[in-house]
């Protein structure tokens, strides 16, 4: 055990992984689709990555982007490492839907309404995000 | 005049620009430091763009990262590209710190405490971004 969440747990239902990182797929109400791109190995910000690994990262982050996108067409893509709490590069991948609880405000910011519609696609998007990582 | 502040707008004050983005400094109360990295065109998703262009926007999203790291030593970086209201790709590169308005929560979350603190660095930094864009 270390002190890190992201070095002792996946962090979510595992999706995909490889040598370097991991996607996940988390349960937050409102949010299907909500996924999570996370360095398996301790590091704290992006910068603190070699460049080749920087590149694969942003490449993972944007192959489940385009996977949300193809399977759940929202109406917009929110990407964000933040890290304060947990500081292991971890990137937040959120299909954002007009009716969405925050939309237009970010998920971190003020609700706007009640309500956790369900999805189309989501069913299919794990394996659309295998498919875009095997693609690419 | 197009419907998208960012094609008609620098979005702040410039602090470097190429061909195809630009980082430019806002002000945002309780936060110095706060840049931005704007695509020129306009492109909605990361996805909407071709890999060398993504490749080379977030190049720049790192150096702006670096750049804050040294001048400024903050805490975390964070960095998001939202677009939930201007649907025009921009990145948020936010140097956060422990006494800033919402640490730990996002600049968008819950207001922590008030109080703006006086950052050292924040006047070399734009000739520190410049340099690291340079290097690269």
């Amino acid at each position: 055990m270390t002190n890190c969440e992201l070095c002792d747990t996946t962090g979510g239902a595992v999706i995909w992984r490889d040598a370097r990182c991991r996607v996940v797929q988390i349960t937050e109400p409102g949010y299907p689709g909500f996924c999570r791109v996370i360095w398996n190995s301790h590091a704290a910000e992006m910068s603190d990555l070699p460049e080749t690994d920087r590149v694969h990262c942003m490449n993972v982050v944007f192959a489940v982007e385009r996977a949300l996108r193809n399977t759940m067409a929202p109406a917009k893509i929110n990407l964000a490492t933040l890290g304060n709490m947990v500081a292991h590069v971890h990137w937040h991948v959120i299909p954002r839907f007009t009716d969405d609880p925050h939309f237009p405000q970010p998920v971190w910011g003020v609700r706007q309404r009640e309500g956790a519609p369900v999805r189309a696609g989501t069913s299919s998007l794990a394996q659309s995000i295998r498919s875009e990582l095997q693609t690419h």
